[in-house]
């Protein structure tokens, strides 16, 4: 179906989900229009599977109505925008059901579970973006305003030819080995551990930043737990809580990889690291707002790493908020994913990152996951 | 007049002031009820003073309505909190009068330009709160949970006795001479420089964070350049650029506060160090979700600084939010500054700090402005 | 040949090199009884292929002779201690032969450049020290305070069980593809590139640091400018410049390794974070005096990682210093290596680490290589 | 009288003092001319007295005598240079005989206790200067290398006009109140507390960096902790542990300073931030090879502080030293003043900092110290 809105009403817009993501999304989809310029829309309808729960939330993030079935929602002619927020086993089958229906999509990172469910998810995208019913998987750290000016800056050569990528993403909320089991950690459901929910990040801030592609990997993961208390006795914890990976990219250059749930201490620490030839620069999400750049140009005696606080109004995204110093949150990001998503959907331009963008991503966790099976070894991204 | 409001409807609310405070607390009232329990509420209505910015300004924050009368707002019965964002020159004006429409008034920081308007809101602040209408000066930081979990561990005596308290607020919004007029630079208008705008915070902290009030005062103020360009011409600065000031505190602690605007490269840095007789701690709101914490009653061998980062559910605050170690803006003080007069202002409790505090701190100012206008020698707060 | 010294005279000592490391170590015996009680020894003379150069050199690191050949020191019986700075490739017959001349050795890392040559030393070590004949190699790193300190920490249990270790090890002196051909990028000379030079060291601490050994190893090796300018024109770079390494350890702990010396605007920093059941630390050699401790029994509201000034007179090495706050250098980790030498060598205890160790490690990177020069699968050490 | 040396023999050493800054310049004696070209020299005595622990020391640091009388070394013909290393109230006595033995002299800061005596001093050094005899006052900051690079990048423009300098120097060996009495807490013997020991260091940094001089001066002077444990029971501490000042230079500028011993978790903390009008630096001593650089020409979105890690062969003594990123520690400062000490003495230069540089820092000192004593008005230095 091709989308159905009549020119000129608002864009309707539903987010299915209203947990974490669902209430980071709710909240983007709240302030953005304070802050920037974007298409008129309404907050329509929020989803989720208790009554109450969702009736709630919804009154609280500012939308219309709370809905506990997404097929309903599909259904509706005053919905444009699908805003999916589920666990990564519903992605595939919302996502298809709401673009054959002409809905616009956004889903969370990571696309999908797996890459056979990916691969139906672009198939629907190819076929609703040929009706002008655009998509998008939401990988928020390319909207965080620090890692989307050192993509500029490696875009512009400020960095030359890069040849060494370094990411960690580094959490603890399982190092304590008597933490109940959680869906997260049941392969049926969350696909993977660590490597789906936040080697994904890492990996697709490698492909972003360098604007390159991942040609093959190395793998190795690791169960530090293998049995978790659940509410009838002890379950098998099923998924990786750590992950490393090597990465060659199509450009000759080398990434690193290493994400966990248990390095004690580390809270949410996305680390990036990028080398190149005629500069480097790294960022870590616990200082959000801070890029240090490395000019090599520079004499010797006054070279170093600037420290660039990345809250002028030069900067990318900066100039709806405040005076410099002004610090932004996490949330943010999704602020501004939101914005460039209603942004594209309107003037009918292909929103980044696509579905064929969370496609190749998949790929490149599988090779990582099918090394880690088989010794470690390089292996092709398919 | 006493409050009006029947007990059954949402407390009505209007925000005077649309441009920098004004976005900062709109949005604040845009996202309080989406993550804390608050009493009911509405977004009423928006004052500024044209009407096409104002009336586009409340579309985008949120708000019902906009109006360019500020008056006409004290007269309706369904207003009844008062937010005043405005230049500190109104101040005084607005908030009696809303305290004598029988509204709550929420005035942001420094609560007057000068001692003698604030003895004014004060008295009109008394009176109104024997009818049951509550007051309060906005010193946001107050509400960042770093600071707030610094007072805390300071109350709870895990820094035992203080000795020594280093601030320093740093800005380079002035440092370009060429950088022209504003009316933060006239005295009749701003009432003072730095020392009001940013020193104000300083103090406010080093009061707040140690429960205690400041005996005396030296100052030190300088005006870097004297003149700037205005429409017609140069024009005089009349405040000042930068200010040192040494404090004593009743405790007979000593807090030294550095406040510039000309700090080139520091774009808005308010630091933090207090060394008490068992601990010490350290906050620079360039890394605003961290505190650094040092505890004397570890052995030699152990002894350092811990860096916090201020994020977990059981910090102040936090529970509202996000998992840990996704950080909060500098913007959610306001959201926190919001929740904590709501909830007051329904349970019929004094909201802190009063505008009694706010003048006491403006007899600070006047103490360290007093000192320097002659020759610095020490001043005892009135 | 046992150890020819008469009890009552003092230890004569030969270092054998000049250029860095045989400065680094001179410096070291030059101060180290300054600092440290010392069994009373000489510097007798210093060994280097240019008579000029090293008689200059003998004179300015307060040696009483220099000499040619090495080969007449080890005739002299007033000679009791080598110190082999050479390059790597004369490691093994100088090492041999000293320890033949029953003359105890230290032996700068990595032990040699092959396994081969490394066991060949290992033998004679083993056959010197039946004979009373001490023999060590020199990871300084393990001297450094920080580092001594964060080992006593792992082994007294305050990290619990070591389950994740991240090293590396970044510098840039090659980053510049003009930067000429030297003998370290000649595989017959240097064994391999930055594997033995700066793997060695990253390898070795998490050895240390864990007390526990290597079982098998990933690697990836990277040549980034394979022709450097040469006397004659382009040769051939036939040694890496950038490894990955992914290492199982016996205990079950993994270690992430990565070292370059393309990073450019990285001088030469080793990282090292270690995270276990109940604590985690970090360490960076660019703030050399620093180790970072996070203890997780700490209540989540208080959780941080303490950021140890390694300078108190209760830390490892720090009492014969200066007082605390005081920094150390680089250099410092040889005068602490040079006074563990000595003290058990006259001791006739055996000093740490062995040759044995040294082969040990050969054997890690031997691993590391083997697996890279396969497809990165992993590789038991032998 | 004139120096004494026939031009061919070696310059003779002595130094008075083996206790702290002793064993300190001992060691920057002994190693001197191992890394830079100097004139030779030879370590002849060292000076205490008690003749056991001297004899030791002496032995340990590379002298070849000792001596307990400090007056025969001023008779020895074959004495060039005595390096004074007392407390301060010996500097005084010590230092004019030794001028007017004709001994270049080199004297810990600060010079004196009071201003008389560095008068005394200052009229001893002139007349000795006239007959070729030089003399120079230690702070031994001026040769780190972070800040030797500072003032070269100030003296070059790089920073433009200086307006503002904050400065602190910290430590906490007196948080602790049943630390016992110490002569530095005596003023009779220490002249002052923190004052003299180290507002000095910070002072004397100011007038270094900008090459400028203290115009006026506020102070305020606090003793926390008014009685302390002696031999025989509770003595009183006469000196300050805590200062504060504001100092106006000739410039224009205005330089904040705080110091205490009492700053709990900050071991030895010299901080500097110069803010100019083109530029800003910061140093902080914790992190001794760093400076931090803002060149306010960058263009804003690439506006930052540039850590830069002063170890580059480019950088002010660095070439004598190890390759890029291989730290220095505190000690070596003391290896650069006396190489410039020598290379001055050996070239009939005067060497800098003067006594009469030294006096005019004591006249600061005693104007922090007046206004102090007066209600913190602004005092005018003489």
């Amino acid at each position: 179906m091709a989308p159905q809105r009549e020119s000129t009403r608002p864009l309707g817009v539903a987010v299915i989900g209203y947990a974490f993501m669902g209430k980071a999304h709710s909240h983007a989809w709240r302030n953005v229009a304070g802050y920037f310029e974007v298409p008129a829309f309404e907050q329509k309808v929020l989803v989720g599977r208790d009554a109450d729960s969702v009736a709630d939330a919804a009154r609280r993030y500012g939308w219309q109505e709370s809905e506990t079935d997404w097929r309903k929602v599909l259904d509706r002619p005053d919905i444009d925008i699908v805003d999916i927020c589920t666990p990564g086993w519903l992605h595939a089958e919302i996502a298809v059901a709401a673009l054959e229906a002409g809905k616009h999509v956004l889903v969370e990172k990571p696309l999908a579970n797996t890459v056979a469910e990916a691969e139906t998810m672009v198939a629907a995208a190819r076929a609703a973006r040929a009706r002008g019913v655009q998509s998008m998987v939401g990988f928020n750290f390319r909207r965080v305003p620090a890692l989307a000016l050192a993509r500029t800056l490696i875009a512009e050569g400020r960095l030359g030819e890069i040849r060494q990528v370094r990411t960690a993403y580094l959490q603890d909320w399982l190092a304590d080995a008597e933490a109940p089991m959680v869906w997260r950690l049941q392969k049926e459901k969350a696909g993977s551990g660590a490597l789906g929910d936040i080697a994904s990040h890492a990996i697709d801030q490698v492909q972003f930043l360098l604007g390159d592609t991942v040609a093959d990997a190395t793998g190795r993961m690791r169960t530090f737990v293998g049995s978790r208390r659940g509410p009838d006795g002890p379950q098998e914890v099923t998924v990786d809580d750590a992950v490393w990976a090597s990465l060659s990219l199509t450009s000759g250059a080398v990434a690193s990889v290493e994400v966990s749930r248990m390095a004690l201490g580390r809270k949410n620490a996305l680390r990036i690291e990028v080398f190149g030839t005629r500069g480097s620069l790294s960022f870590d999400s616990e200082s959000l707002n801070e890029l240090s750049v490395f000019d090599g140009a520079v004499a010797a005696a006054g070279q170093g790493f600037t420290r660039v606080l990345v809250t002028e109004p030069e900067h990318p995204y900066l100039e709806a908020w405040w005076p410099q110093g002004h610090l932004l949150g996490w949330e943010h990001s999704f602020t501004h994913e939101i914005r460039d998503f209603l942004v594209a959907v309107a003037a009918g331009t292909e929103p980044s990152p696509s579905f064929e963008d969370g496609l190749q991503l998949q790929r490149v966790l599988a090779a990582v996951a099918e090394s880690a099976a088989s010794g470690s070894a390089i292996v092709k991204v398919a």
